[in-house]
């Protein structure tokens, strides 16, 4: 199977794209192919990539809102998520598939219980997502040793396709044993798996974490080996200087979730200035989206941009540029995919985003233009792993997803 | 001309809504109408009115971002502005009319010179607006005896359509004499207009305005007796609460424009609870889309919301019902409109949202969803002052208004 996207806009000119099967293979080809895509009046840009998300929780957008953290948590969200089956799963994770093609994200990385639902939803959905095996055993021995051989199992058994990388989500260290977090680190490195984890969201897990052990969640990490280039760790908003240096000198990846920091109130702002000098891989999260509440990375290049600037009192801070590569080529960095560049020889996750639109006229900066004026809907055309999912602002299907998705949700609530 | 709206939601329950002329004349009617709009599978919502713009800015959009407010203004947004022509603005304006109808907004208050080419685009887009006449004058005593000439000559000379209506626009303190803000007001409260102001954006303003007159400015405003009910502010995030109190006092209207104030890091967020416990009307504004860069509403309302939350430390500030009402029922309340809400005998603004969309599924909250989920792209049929001026998704002539506002560009900067 060939595309070939005639007469498109990439980096300020116009030109083809040729893919072949699952690769970009020309820029500026006029090589024939199976099938051609209308590139005229888009701009094309690598498939946006997503490094933290619980996409299922699709399924609790907008049921419970403006709440606190610990209340949203253990009276609204646990008591809904503890009903859920792999079935529900598998809707929930369509659905933000779907959101997630529909508004440019071609690649997700998705902490989530049931995971072979959610490996057959990406199959079914066309994207390519990192699915982890999650451990959540609130320190006790049992459920954590229960929980590591799960792990095992799965990492084992679970097959999916070349879309589907597998990884493991320790949740958090208020939540994992030690003992299981050393496991993570040695399985990763003796597999070389990502290891997706939350880290320092909140005052409290800090404080917590100095009282338990005598030192910052960072710091105990360290201590225990856990750092490293595979880990990937959301949030990172309670940082100090030498947790930041640490991070660099270890190769640990952020993802940064602007959106949902901002709506639960985590009381501060990634240090984005300090994480850079530091070396730190900084990308893109929206969190789940019972906290955001969407999955579109538009709107999160643009609140990362919007939330250093106010928050350290200068407009200066992450300008568009450096908005628009977090959100795309350091979401692929992180989760070490061959993407988020359009470039020969890279996997072909491509997006197209229709300039015909009000907001992203006139043409006086695209970058610009896509962090600050874009949102999801003014993305076109989809092409995932060389396969077209989307055209013309049509996924195959959609409609039954989200009749699906609506469907489990009543029968949820009434079980 | 009558148009019966068939089969839509309404606060929770699926209803029909009747307009004859410019007003809604039945809720639940089955009148016949000269025309019919399938509601089916949409939310009827008042149509969103933004209360503090530079419409004709849509021109500068994506021009020149992530640059600090003085550097913006004067080596970049300024000389292209002293550049425009009328012909100029009422293009801009009618590609920020576009882009406002197309994301669900039916009016908005517009400071911006040449006040009859924005009145031209308003009539020709279908929309509502309150268009001011500007004044600058930098303290130069003749520039602005001029100005109120001038502006007393537009307020009684430019003739308009019933969904336009004048005011007065003196920009700011610092940019403006005494004695004209004390004729506007005199003017203001002879002739019932309303007056657009900017107050408090930064903290240069209020030190500025300490060091002039020992007073902070709202004192200083109140000294000069240019506070009351017709006064419309835009920002006002740096405000003590003494001044808080004057405002209630004496019954200021507020914009609150979160994603400019963020953009440009003002260094302070609207205090939403102080003001609203003086009983203080707080509505929202885009601002220019220069400094945004859109003109989306429903941005504003969740980024509103999201700042108050990671600003004051409470995920609690500003729930989404709030929010809506911020983007609805505050701004006609603020613009002196008999609109901000779907009820019988209001004027027929009325906006169709889109709910078969996967960001706005499942169905648990619509507020919620309004405010954190959707965006303009879930508007799918506007309606202004009982005109269908959008439906599917489709704004008649809107390639024109892209291709026209382009090419104005393109002469502008090679002028």
């Amino acid at each position: 199977m060939s595309v070939l996207i005639k007469d498109v806009l990439l980096d300020g000119e116009e030109t083809s794209i040729y893919v072949e099967e699952n690769t970009i293979r020309g820029i500026g080809s006029d090589a024939e192919a199976d099938r051609t895509v209308d590139g005229r009046g888009k701009a094309a840009i690598p498939g946006m990539v997503n490094t933290h998300t619980h996409a299922a929780m699709t399924l609790f957008r907008g049921y419970a809102d403006d709440l606190r953290l610990q209340e949203w948590l253990q009276e609204h969200i646990w008591p809904a998520e503890a009903k859920l089956t792999e079935e529900d799963v598998y809707w929930g994770t369509r659905l933000a598939c779907l959101e997630m093609v529909k508004t440019g994200t071609t690649c997700f990385n998705d902490m989530y219980w049931h995971l072979k639902g959610a490996v057959k939803a990406v199959e079914d959905s066309g994207i390519r997502g990192v699915l982890n095996s999650v451990f959540i055993d609130k320190f006790n021995k049992e459920d954590a040793k229960k929980q590591r051989k799960q792990a095992e199992k799965e990492m084992k058994d679970v097959k999916a396709c070349s879309r589907v990388t597998l990884a493991l989500g320790p949740h958090a260290i208020y939540t994992v044993t030690e003992e299981s977090l050393q496991w993570a680190r040695e399985y990763s490195d003796k597999h070389d798996v990502l290891v997706h984890f939350h880290l320092s969201e909140t005052a409290k897990e800090v404080e917590d974490c100095k009282e338990e052990t005598g030192m910052r969640p960072v710091e105990y990490l360290d201590s225990i080996g856990f750092l490293g280039p595979n880990l990937v760790c959301a949030h990172c908003v309670w940082l100090d200087d030498r947790e930041i240096r640490l991070m660099g000198e270890s190769g640990v990846k952020v993802s940064h979730c602007p959106t949902s920091n901002m709506k639960l109130s985590v009381g501060e702002a990634l240090d984005y200035e300090k994480l850079k000098h530091a070396g730190v891989c900084v990308s893109l999260g929206t969190d789940g989206c019972a906290s955001n509440n969407t999955l579109d990375m538009f709107e999160s290049m643009k609140n990362a941009a919007l939330l250093q600037k106010i928050w350290y009192g200068d407009p200066t801070r992450l300008p568009a540029g450096e908005a628009f590569r977090m959100g795309t080529s350091e979401g692929a960095k992180a989760l070490k995919l061959d993407t988020g560049a359009i470039e020969e020889g890279r996997l072909a996750d491509i997006v197209l985003v229709d300039l015909k639109r009000p907001e992203l006229t006139p043409h006086h900066n695209l970058v610009s233009d896509l962090v600050y004026s874009a949102s999801g809907g003014c993305v076109d055309t989809v092409i995932c792993d060389g396969e077209v999912i989307m055209e013309n602002g049509r996924v195959d299907g959609e409609e039954e997803v989200m009749e699906k998705a609506e469907e489990i949700v009543g029968d949820l609530f009434s079980r």
